[in-house]
């Protein structure tokens, strides 16, 4: 992620000739692929394609893309966006009072490993903040009062909107949030599951997995649709367990793999590798 | 297991001494204790036990183990089974149309690494008749005709009694027992279920993984109770896949999956490894 | 692989529109490609790329494509194969006492899951004669005789030529193939080691790993070379052990990792998606 | 861990009616043991054995053990070791320029994961101080000046016998530690190798590995002793990779493995649950 690139994630009907066009359309305008894949859905009859273009020699930019590359995406009917690589996405972390995820996505933040800004942590709790601001992040309180989930929302909205936020990442944030709220930032909101989905949805899913006796755990990133833990899966990982784990071993196991499945997925999403389509992910690794 | 073993397990109200009273009655008896394994369940109060003891030196026997074993069942309310190394549990295999954990168990028994003998072969179809029968094992081809199936599991039972079986492994057995089936053989009938359950119980769960979207896929054995795919898990296992997986790719990788996580689970069972309680497994490896 | 493919792979060196002008080529001849993958390594500035068309409509064939290709393999200074989809590749299988890897080979050849042929089996053994011969496929026991290896090379190479063979599975051959033998074969040897090399390299990794006290045991497919056991890797995967298991354990356990391991690699040749640089794969999953 | 247990260790000869000695003293002095696990090791003749024993109603504690227990330690030629809850070990951090393990060790610890105390943490550089006492953990920046190596640890061993420090971690230390140091901390000293040994022992693993081409990579966290990365292995794990991760991607991809594994290794070493014996672990889990 050293030099500049331009990244360009494209959707439409599958077809002879995509892959020609794009690659075509690039060399055209002096660009140089670094990377290129594509996948094809038979049952749905979509074709998906990433193609990562180094920006230096590259004629096109920013503001001059969209017109040059119109016809292509006319001719084949294509959903696309193309994101450019001088530009930081801005991330905006909800907690409740679990710190291990949000701990974790800052240390990776601090020492660079994940290419963000952080403009601000809310919460409904205010347990966190200390870790939070020590990282000279700004931390916000937003508790759910009287006026209801409601009222908090939009409280929450603002913020976000001021803080001009790219996505958000739920770092075990114990609230649902309300259909309006998910219409925002459809396909941007990315949440981490305590359980391998669809096994153990809702609820305390450790004290489900430990009753139903399974002999191994998981963790599922998914982003976050109106049906609760029922939106496009993008990461997930599992680990062994046996009888004599407790309730509180497989928490405490399952925080090492929550905060490594959740990262991997946020650097999904910042990396521009996800396509969503049909509530299933595309994830060009 | 070269050498002569018996095996102690034994379930029990948890308490102080019984561990003390178990190892030394086996001292007194001049056994050597070989393994010993024991779990205590907090949650439910209770204690379990394993203990393989040397039967060279071992001054009790089949014949003489229980009358002096009793005082101590009494004592700590024990419920225990013993089982005695030189007899190799007679096992039936159940069949439909899927070869590959078949092939896997004939394979493993015909190399000696499964100790067992295999009396017999049953499948409600014919096709799997030759596989069987080149490795000189009996295959009883046992449809379900029109007097249905009640008529099918009175047959059934009747060959399995017939042969004397220990237990039943559920090699992909596209048929759900009756209760009555189920009780008669209850914590000795092994299944292999093609998915990480809880997740995708019922029929092709492999469609349901793909039309989910998951990132794994598992499989997961377990005993057969009256409740299709919610008996004690005994052994589960999982695997990455991602969207360029077909559904055919899914059954294709979840075969060798399937195929280990049941020989896993018989040789849990054939070594007299695994206690069941609370619909839950306690599997001393 | 139900559709017939075209399977075009290529090294070349590094730059820009190469990927414009495969498909390019591609699309001008009526073809379109199923799966384009490529990979670009900056250490020694090579480009790989894999494209593989449909073959229906596609206007070019086996004896019409070298030359309608020749000028952009001459352009790029590429390498390149193409392999037709009608051809089910020639394996010869090499084996010598141990019958798991062999068993595995055969169950997924015999059920279609391997799309090969396997036109004779060779060992320097008698032992596993009958598994082979059970699924009508000659056997050729060359054991290593009086004059030496050259002698039996020489036999072994002229039954590989009258069976006009593709490729070699060792599963499990406990010779070592002289340089004029590899070079034959070269990067058409596929090896099973039984440890994660480089790891426990050379006789006996299981005991080596037993000795050293390893919680984790591997096994690692390669191509063979000149160097025992430093071929450029395929594929690889583990399995955790502990201080329970005894040499014997880790042999049966390791059984089940070899079998799936090799079984991997196979396929990838077999489909076409290895390219071999420097003494690494890239493998196009 | 929240009771308070004393965990007895030994190792002795094999023999007969060791458990029934050990749970039978329990027994006599009214202890309840909580936990108890064994091994024999035939190639070495050896057994071991670790109990963990509540301490509420047992009528022995720290000042009387030795003299109770010590019949039965001279008849069965046992070395032993027991430990008491309610000292939380002392656990002295090495470090070098990384702050990946570091960090993950101070995050356990404030979370409570990880019940340790953390007097100092030493390092050959300077870098990494903030992050330590950000935590109010005393840094101690100790650099291999004129004198050389062993100037350096003559301050080192001083620091560390002045905070009476129980067992040493090095989370990524890149020094060499002499023999007399290893003596002085024998069977104390944890380290953290960034591959899967004996695989890329010495420096640059990750660079080996990439060089190599393998298809996994490992991380190992082992005691030390003088002979560099060849002490017992206490916790392994690896990880899928691929022709597309660079050394960087390795590295990165490594950090979540080695902090997992270390971690991992640190709790057995706490919680008293590893026994080392021809240089390999009985880990008790």
């Amino acid at each position: 992620m050293s030099r500049l690139t331009a990244r360009l994630l494209i959707s439409c009907p599958d077809g002879s000739g995509i892959i020609a066009a794009v690659a075509g359309f690039v060399a055209d305008h002096s660009g140089n692929i670094l990377e290129a894949d594509q996948h094809s859905d038979p049952r749905h009859g979509e074709f998906y394609m990433r193609v990562e273009i180094d920006c230096a020699g590259f004629a096109l930019a920013e503001d001059s893309f969209a017109e040059a590359w119109a016809p292509i995406a006319a001719r084949f009917d294509m959903r696309w966006r193309v994101y450019w690589g001088d530009h930081a996405k801005r991330m905006a972390i909800f907690v409740t009072r679990e710190s291990h995820c949000l701990s974790d996505l800052l240390w990776r933040w601090r020492t660079g490993e994940l290419r963000v800004q952080i403009p601000l942590v809310i919460s409904n709790h205010d347990e966190l903040r200390e870790i939070v601001e020590s990282c000279s992040v700004p931390f916000h309180h937003v508790p759910i009062s009287g006026e209801g989930k409601t009222g908090q929302e939009t409280h929450v909205l603002s913020l976000l909107r001021d803080a001009n936020v790219d996505f958000l990442v739920l770092a075990r944030y114990m609230q649902v949030l309300t259909p309006t709220f998910v219409r925002t930032y459809l396909d941007r909101i990315i949440n981490i599951h305590h359980s391998f989905l669809p096994a153990f949805a809702g609820p305390k899913p450790y004290h489900q997995a430990y009753e139903r006796g399974v002999k191994i755990i998981g963790a599922t990133s998914h982003y976050v649709t109106d049906d609760l833990d029922q939106g496009p899966i993008i990461a997930q990982d599992t680990l062994a367990v046996d009888h004599r784990d407790t309730v509180e071993d497989l928490v405490r196991k399952g925080r090492d793999l929550e905060r490594v499945v959740l990262a991997r997925a946020v650097r999904y999403h910042v990396e521009d590798k996800i396509l969503v389509s049909n509530n299933k992910t595309v994830v060009f690794k």
